[in-house]
């Protein structure tokens, strides 16, 4: 049998470790803690294949929540960037996210358990720099709250967005019902209060 | 030198005990990957002790855990069993709660990474039902909406509570403002919406 060439182990290479990335996506996306040994087994490969690729489980990790963000960045774009009011580019963005966040399920869980949470948050860099560019954007022309700091409301979003994920993977959130909920929950943080029950009249 | 009976030895286990779990209490909080070693230091017992009296670091997070949520159902009891307006009560069940939640600063990233999601969830099963009860309690006197389900409204308190929690570890969140913060972010949610916002005119 003639050897393969480097261009044919570079495909090779190639085709493991998308398959070890499908793998892993699927399976922690219902198991959070599963072992190196079950994703090489669903990707076809032995457990040095996956380690030769990924050097620890964290690793691996690492690399399947990398692309989930990019996945939801690529997602979202269209939504992030268009012109309209805050409040439609808002519902947008939650609509087109959504479906990524959502089919990664428990990956969220899977990130946070195996990886430092500095880290988990460091990921989301991207796609919560798209949410505060939409929040500021409502907060300066009226469409979105003021009395609260931005900060706290790119933290709302993202702690609900991860918590419906969670919910819907628990079986606890009906899957299909889920982003019109988040569009309705968010939007009651995001709109200013109406006068009278803000803050102000604690 | 007598040998201590089995009362002294008892009251030196129970001392040990307290030591232990205040010394993982308080490190836990700021560091959630502290290791038995150092939590054995400063608890100023050996790492034999502390193994003696919790088998595994899993099964001391977990007493950590245990202890943090007793303190937070006493601290909540009296906002919890009164009779006053939903808005009231759940306001001042935020007060009450805030405080012990927010000592225990990264406890529950701590406990998200040491013990699986569903038992963490479980352990807060008591103050959630507290919550839901109040939110039941507005729902049926007409200060909640009724449009998002019960158990969202419950997954929303529990999330930004959590929430909150790592944004003032993380001192992305003043302490002092915080339980102010979240009084007003979660009445926007359970406050039914203005008519003509809500998700039927989406």
């Amino acid at each position: 049998m003639p050897s393969a060439g480097p261009t044919r182990r570079r495909a090779d290479a190639e085709r493991n470790t998308a398959a070890i990335l499908d793998a892993a996506a699927e399976l922690l996306a219902r198991a959070p803690d599963v072992g190196v040994g079950d994703i090489a087994k669903a990707a076809g490969v032995g457990r040095v294949t996956v380690y030769a690729h990924f050097p620890s489980r964290e690793d691996l990790v690492r690399a399947v929540l990398a692309r989930a963000i990019e996945e939801s960045m690529a997602a979202i774009a269209g939504a992030a960037s268009s012109d309209g009011p805050a409040e439609e580019a808002f519902s947008r963005l939650v609509r087109d996210g959504w479906p990524v966040l959502s089919r990664y399920g428990r990956l969220h869980e899977a990130a946070v358990r195996a990886l430092p949470a500095e880290e988990v948050r460091e990921h989301h860099d991207r796609p919560l720099e798209a949410v505060r560019a939409l929040v500021e954007r409502g907060r300066a022309d009226g469409a979105f709250r003021t009395d609260l700091d931005t900060d706290w409301l790119v933290t709302t979003v993202y702690a609900l967005l991860h918590a419906a994920a969670d919910e819907v993977a628990a079986g606890k959130l009906d899957r299909g019902r889920a982003a019109g909920v988040l569009r309705t929950t968010l939007l009651s943080v995001l709109r200013p209060a109406p006068s009278g029950t803000g803050p102000e009249s604690a």
